[in-house]
């Protein structure tokens, strides 16, 4: 089988996955323009905090190869560029991956895409390595054999450029024979829980069972699961994270039950500018994804939707933080800035 | 406005609102043979513990007529009755409307009729008693004026014989003018709270949102609800209480956040028999409908669906348990004996 690659550069556009339309129909949506590029970040085609850093850094490629087209001049890249950087509010990844390239601007599209190809393969990298210290901690952490795991949204391939950060370290455990089953979440609104993590882990033949989201916390009252693994989208300086909507109803359940709680990510995802979760804006999407339902109004017409894209977890419920760099334990540990990488020499 | 009745009795069979068409369609089922209504019990037609108590009992007319017709003797007339009884374990109150009227079959039709009727009676009236009551705690346990309130799933006049128990102090609060805004879960896999909840509220002119299960738990976090009120499928002697997938995560944002976190049930739903929560059999139902969503396979085909319908609230996370007798703390009162109806006399 192919590897699943979520994101591609082809030399003129990015290339992405069409992640709406899995896991009946697979295609691929090519972007060559900013309204193209931000319309699919908007409407999810493309999802995922790592992506999302790929996505930033050829997204300036595109603006610059579109602005050659259209005649812009200076101001007006800036702001196509700056479109880009603000599609989706609370990802910091996307921020970030723009402003990692945007110095490379004035050398021309060829620098920069060398930059964004350099963010991508650092994400593969460091998906593997924090998959490998994530894995080493939860079993050093845990003593059920082999272990029954819940996550939570999807944060595989599909969500990274390749490999995954939560499902990495799933995708480790199961390598080194560890995994019994998988509780995915299914993720409502838009089931990347059913959607994406079941596609993903079937495709890799890693036995698991979707449950709705609200089956979370008692299946880990119940004692059926020994660890929960999720993802994040913005890491703040203490330890608070933003995640996909529903990961702290998953924190408080594991709090309560005594169950490990573990966050992974690459260190991109910290942003030691954002002291605590009160500082991150939680982006509020359409109501018509709660009223609706593949197209079918599920509520009554005149019913309104309340949409938080994201809820943060606070540092106290937080067993460990893993990224490339190491791990840290929230409870004990005040500060996450040992998880980002430090300058050569610092 | 004709008011909401989800349970009838024609005289000869049973007329249910069908509840899995809603909000789009409004028909009626009406059942005259047990293989009907175990079905229509079954698909959820009709649910809601105290709406299941008139329909058990009602449905032993049914039983009883479909004897007359095909000729049952009586230990066929019992197998069938059973058949009502157990159509979905968790929920006492089925159960409890059978065993009430069973009494009555050795004096024919009628005395059976009579007997559901009383049933639905009471529990009209005892969900009046219980918003009353119920209500009185809140504004007595509760600051902002007026109230946000998060409730799960549906337990309004569908999931009863009229008024509602969660709902129905909802009802009562709006009725004296204390409600802002009402968040709803939407209730996932089968959507009660979209489609039920919020066409109740829309049909009594009650401000609300609908908002994903996974929401709940950080809009309690954020300080945006004063109160959460949920339902009851079966209350344990010790406070322990069976409700729908979801609600245990509800309760556990409450207890972190200092929200109360009030269960509202009428009285047949608490079963002395059970001690505690460890002693309620859990329904655990088609995996398909966490997999497909209105006919549509959301998850992959091989995918497999786990799918409790029911969680457990331990009672130390309950601040209040309201039935039409009374309130009771569980935190610091270990048995909800007082919230059973007494005998005349006793």
């Amino acid at each position: 089988m192919p590897e699943i690659r979520a994101v591609r550069w082809d030399g003129e556009a990015i290339v992405l996955i069409d992640q709406t339309l899995l896991p009946s129909t697979e295609v691929t949506v090519v972007c060559d323009t900013v309204d193209s590029l931000v319309d699919a970040i908007v409407r999810l085609v493309v999802r995922g905090a790592p992506a999302l850093g790929a996505v930033g850094g050829y997204g300036v490629a595109v603006a610059m190869l579109e602005g050659q087209r259209e005649g812009w001049d200076g101001a007006e890249l800036d702001q196509a560029i700056d479109r880009v950087r603000n599609a989706r509010p609370t990802a910091v990844n996307l921020a970030w991956g723009v402003d990692r390239v945007r110095p490379f601007v004035s050398e021309g599209v060829e620098s920069v895409v060398v930059e964004a190809d350099r963010i991508a393969a650092e994400d593969e990298a460091a998906n593997r390595e924090l998959s490998r210290k994530g894995a080493d901690w939860i079993l050093a952490n845990t003593t059920q054999r082999p272990l029954r795991i819940l996550t939570h949204c999807n944060t595989g391939s599909l969500a990274t450029t390749a490999w995954g950060t939560a499902l990495g370290i799933v995708r480790e455990l199961h390598e080194r024979g560890e995994v019994e089953v998988v509780h995915a979440d299914e993720t409502r609104p838009l089931l990347q829980g059913s959607r994406l993590t079941s596609w993903e882990l079937t495709h890799d033949g890693i036995p698991h069972v979707v449950q709705a989201d609200g089956a979370a916390a008692s299946t880990i009252l119940r004692g059926l699961i020994d660890v929960a693994i999720i993802g994040a989208d913005r890491i703040a300086r203490n330890g608070d994270t933003a995640n996909k909507i529903g990961s702290v109803g998953v924190a408080l359940a594991c709090a309560d039950a005594g169950v490990p709680f573990v966050v992974a990510a690459p260190s991109s995802t910290v942003d030691l500018a954002t002291e605590s979760g009160d500082d991150i804006e939680i982006e509020l999407r359409d109501g018509a994804e709660i009223t609706a339902f593949g197209g079918v109004q599920v509520a009554p017409d005149t019913a309104a939707g309340y949409n938080p894209a994201f809820d943060v977890t606070p540092a106290r419920m937080i067993s460990a933080i893993v990224t490339e760099q190491g791990v840290v334990e929230p409870a004990t540990q005040p500060s996450v800035e040992s998880l980002v990488a430090q300058e050569a020499g610092a």
